[in-house]
């Protein structure tokens, strides 16, 4: 059955190629965007009225951890490494399903809540199926696959068999990519190159190869790490995804904090995506990304929150405002303009997971994806520039709807596909209980 | 007569010297807190459930320009100089009285809404009775004083005579300072050194230390004023002050990013303030300033959001954040812990404005100037070290109630003392009008 509704009266900011905002409508036709405009009439549709709204594409972020959505609050003042062992890997290793589920749950309602309606999610070792089941459930769109580890020191139940890691890599792929119209994708997830055997990590490169999907991990975040890469590798972190067969353009890579002058060549020739988390960057003191570099590159840069537990959100405000306001000390107050920081948190995102047809702009064709924030608040207002305006001055608190392919996931700051009051109680359970204590 | 009111179940974070937190309970005995403990009964109070709370002391911005946030949004990607001269000045030459109040209310609005119960406001060169007329109603605690500048280049309408500059700084002192009962201070207002004539900054200095009240100023903010301090003065920007004699403990210096060796020294042994405004010195692109060596030396810091031009909001858990977050590529991840930078947004604010026998913290005896904020939010749960929440996860759209001197000002996330309907109209009327265009 046909069902259309037309959205009057917003601002909406299109991100398309012109960059176009205007006061205007939209006609959503299913799952679809059919019209943008203004003044646009249309007798079959359901009429929703947007008055004192901005509308977005809904956001995109290309780095997070769902499964340590948990571990908030839990991991500060560490650096990387240190974080990993002492911290997120036992936490990790402890995750039964159900606290999985529990940790999934709680950090969709916040992504949702927030106006992320895309993520490309690095998963966990075990019961990875528990994290598609809810992004199913939730409606957010959505890459993921389940974390390879095989190599290194890591707690019991996490270090896999180089073959099990791949079988059960290919199960999730057969079952869950292209579910639901292709809303899921599945993506290999390599840890990073520390945590994975070379045959590992050459194998995962040959099969997101063969089946066209992502190949998502880690590089270059932390010197510690890049130094202990090129010891054991003897190329550094970005050249070695060369080395394996990796570096193409379904190579996204969280990070890449410390690139060398030949790394970001390799970014550009091959069209490998960079994947920027600012917030994270600076709590484990990492360092702050070269990111005006890599524009100027014409290197694709998109954002994402990371975890919780080096965040402690999953808030697209934050980073978009984070990822503008770190670079200006050092390259002036004019690097990364707002509009600049706004596309990266969309159509950017969208072309970093192969999307850029069907979300990541407001435009006819594309999938519903939208984000409806709240114009008139008094930490908001005034404005000239609307970009400006929701980079430095608009909160994800100021998100009032947000829709996926087409329907209502949150309706007046209420979560329409996910049940707020068992989410916070499971999260609270479960973090007492059994993942902080052994 | 006695109103008595018993806060019963927050979880209760002191900042006092113990740095106690505790799930119980407050006694408010008029303006005062008259107890704090656990089980407390007290049968002729009112009782306030406050279960599900945590309660901090009200924030303290020790920087603020309550004339700027009608220019919000409004002058983005430039640096301080220009910034001063092509957006602000021209901006707050043309204030009349009735858009001062405008921008007050609007400032004074978002401040009380995210937790913020103490300013140290800059005010403007003219209608600074406006800004205390709105202090006074609003109920928030505050030290202000009117903008004074008298040398250079700038718009018709801000340059003073001198003499009048301090007559108009003396009439507001005699009709403000200590208004209701202390909960208004006035302190002087020299713009910055490149503003002022030399006699100016002199005779403020006299003054400030006659009446024994703060001398707000901005000091080695950015490195073109610095040098263009050094080239007119023949001294550095902080050793000015010592040369103007004014280098004493009500000295309040906003910034201080690009202090030498023998400033820092000066800004310890003379008991200086700094007032550290993260967002603003990263979005003019002013530098990110030594906070961990300041504390280090035993320095006194607080934050302060600036203005909206130059933040764009007046957000006291964005400037936590950020002065956590900032520090931590250059210092490592154990920079700047979640305690150490709420105390600054509390105590050390305190402290800062003289103030420390009555606010920033809750104990007994203290002004009841308190911030309640909801805790289980999808976005902030779970924690264990209440610091880390509060810095990392939560959000001033979570402040649910807050309380100075006694009084609700917000209460159910609705302010009690000011109009947000009338605000939110007067602000976007003023903004469309005279202030942009002349």
């Amino acid at each position: 059955m046909d069902k259309k509704l037309l959205i009057k009266n917003a601002l909406i900011v299109t991100i398309n190629q012109n960059s176009d905002v205007f006061q205007g409508d939209l006609v959503i036709d299913n799952k679809n965007i059919s019209a943008v405009g203004q003044n646009l009439q249309d007798d079959n549709a359901e009429v929703f009225d947007a008055s004192g709204l901005i509308v977005t594409p809904g956001f995109i972020q290309t780095h997070v951890h769902l499964c340590q959505t948990l571990f908030r609050n839990l991991a500060d003042d560490l650096s990387l490494l240190d974080w990993l062992q002492k911290k997120i890997w036992p936490f990790e290793s402890r995750h039964t399903a159900e606290s999985l589920r529990a940790s999934a749950r709680l950090g969709i309602a916040e992504l949702i809540r927030g106006g992320t309606t895309t993520i490309l999610d690095m998963g966990t070792v075990n019961h990875q199926d528990v994290i598609f089941e809810e992004l199913a459930r939730s409606g957010l769109r959505a890459a993921a696959g389940k974390t390879m580890m095989d190599y290194g020191d890591m707690p019991d139940g996490l270090k896999e068999k180089t073959s099990v890691s791949i079988e059960e890599s290919l199960r999730l792929l057969n079952k869950w990519h292209n579910f639901d119209n292709g809303r899921l994708k599945y993506a290999f997830a390599p840890r990073f190159a520390l945590s994975c055997s070379d045959e590992l990590l050459e194998e995962t490169a040959k099969l997101a190869a063969e089946y066209g999907v992502i190949y998502h991990t880690h590089a270059s975040e932390n010197r510690d790490e890049t130094r202990l890469i090129e010891q054991r590798f003897g190329v550094s972190n970005i050249m070695l995804f060369d080395k394996l067969g990796a570096a193409d353009k379904n190579l996204c890579l969280a990070h890449c904090v410390w690139s060398t002058e030949e790394e970001r060549q390799l970014l550009k020739e091959r069209s490998i995506k960079v994947l920027h988390c600012p917030s994270s960057n600076l709590k484990l003191g990492s360092g702050i990304a070269p990111i005006p570099d890599y524009l100027d590159r014409g290197i694709t840069v998109s954002l994402g929150s990371d975890g919780p537990p080096c965040n402690n959100n999953l808030d697209m405000f934050n980073e978009m405002r984070l990822a503008a306001l770190i670079q200006k000390p050092e390259h002036g107050p004019r690097a990364m303009p707002a509009e600049t920081v706004l596309r990266m948190a969309a159509i950017k995102g969208a072309e970093t997971l192969g999307l850029e047809d069907v979300t990541g702009s407001i435009e006819p064709g594309k999938r519903a994806d939208l984000t409806f924030i709240k114009n008139d608040q008094v930490h908001s207002i005034p404005y000239e520039n609307v970009y400006s305006k929701i980079l430095y001055s608009a909160a994800s608190s100021d998100v009032q709807h947000v829709m996926i392919d087409g329907t209502w996931v949150l309706k007046d700051f209420e979560l329409i596909t996910l049940n707020k009051t068992e989410i916070i109680k499971n999260a609270v359970n479960f973090s007492n209980d059994s993942l902080q204590h052994e």
